[in-house]
């Protein structure tokens, strides 16, 4: 009978500069009396992988470029702020007063290019994504196999507005140990027929489940452990998540 | 210790027209060992409601409308076909060779308006997504209480392709008994700090964790049973989860 399992790791503290997240973790399965097992997945919110990773910045280190002057004054944000959104992306998508969409610099497409203004500790202090979630992802990865043994699965989610739709999802914005797409070309469905539905979002449907029980506290509830996932290991990487400009009919 | 436990029920069979689904979900659950409960979530692929209410139309059954042998020269798929699609819809969105992506004349935006060519029993035919899934969801949800008692949430769920990600996702395009968007706004954080996250897509995560369990097969496991969702009870419905054409910056 499938069957899925989520747990929100308990007692998983504010996180700092220089923690380690591993220990952290093991520490959350230790108390929830979880014994990882290979083929588990760990669903860690990308907002703790920066912080651990120290991606704070102060706004009254940044000099605004002329170029965020103009956008801030448009989308009425702080030009400062703006300066780093535009640093951190490939290009601007949408913007409008209180919103500014962007492709990220890692490729996705996000408001804000994922950098958080408003649940940082420290007044006039911002939060950037980590500077390579699928290596971040892989370190996780690879501190939990050397402390239990198990082959896990490892998945940084970020909660991103969508096209055409109200409401955030989770989405995977670094993966380690999965296949974030699964590709079932090729196979045939019930009565031998070619399959309807042929590459799933996996690694997305991994981070929105995690995402629900986390409920928006990507802080209160930043690592969730899952057991049952039905996912392809292998070396994947994000990118593989995102469409190229050139197959993507709604930039 | 927040958990979300989801068990795909066994033994349900394939779906024919006039199928009782509460009575299948009910020998389902009971196979399962699973006693429903308040606050328990059902998700039904879409597409076994359809079949249960007997969606089917035979393509020869239909005759190709002038607009549609145009489409249908374009994106290089059956005339017939490409007239029910457009029949089904409210808008065309985007064309190219082999894909549609339109408005459903139910509000949300999807490639082929929802209708399943390649997953039927009879050759030549082809199945309408459920005439009216939120009216579908309501009567699961009132035919289950009336059973066990339990006040449960139901989602009808499909999967869907996105703007700028590649793989599809689960998404609902029915739901009762549940608020399709949690929405946060005025609630503090942590640091007594707005929420950064404020209105959630949780009607679509369910739909996705959901998803992410069946695997892409929406008959072999075409029910989820899940507890442990933090969501809100309420009269919701999904059109509540659609951005109006106005507020829609990807059209």
């Amino acid at each position: 009978m499938p069957q899925l399992t989520l747990t929100a790791l308990p007692g998983i503290p504010l996180i700092q500069p220089g923690d380690d997240l591993v220990a952290l973790i093991l520490a959350g399965l230790d108390a929830a009396g979880i014994i990882l097992q290979d083929g588990d997945v760990l669903v860690v919110t990308s907002k703790v992988v920066s912080k651990a990773e120290g991606r704070f910045v102060a706004l009254d280190r940044v000099t605004p470029t002329p170029e965020a002057r103009e956008v801030a004054r448009f989308i009425r944000k702080d030009p400062r702020l703006v300066t780093l959104i535009l640093a951190e992306s490939a290009e601007v998508l949408r913007t409008r007063p209180g919103l500014i969409v962007v492709q990220h610099r890692l490729g996705f497409i996000s408001a804000n290019a994922g950098i958080d203004a408003s649940n940082v500790q420290a007044a006039g202090t911002v939060l950037l994504l980590p500077a390579d979630p699928d290596a971040s992802a892989r370190a996780l990865r690879a501190g939990l196999h050397a402390a239990t043994g198990a082959d896990v699965a490892v998945v940084l989610n970020d909660s991103h507005g969508r096209a055409w739709r109200h409401g955030t999802v989770g989405v995977a914005i670094g993966v380690a140990g999965l296949l974030p797409l699964t590709d079932r070309r090729g196979e045939q469905d019930l009565f031998g027929k070619k399959m309807r539905i042929t590459v799933l979002g996996t690694a997305d449907e991994i981070a929105a489940a995690a995402s629900l029980l986390q409920g928006g506290t990507d802080e209160a509830l930043p690592v969730v452990h899952m057991r049952g996932v039905p996912y392809r290991s292998g070396p994947g990487q994000t990118v593989e998540l995102l469409r190229s400009k050139e197959r993507d009919l709604f930039r």
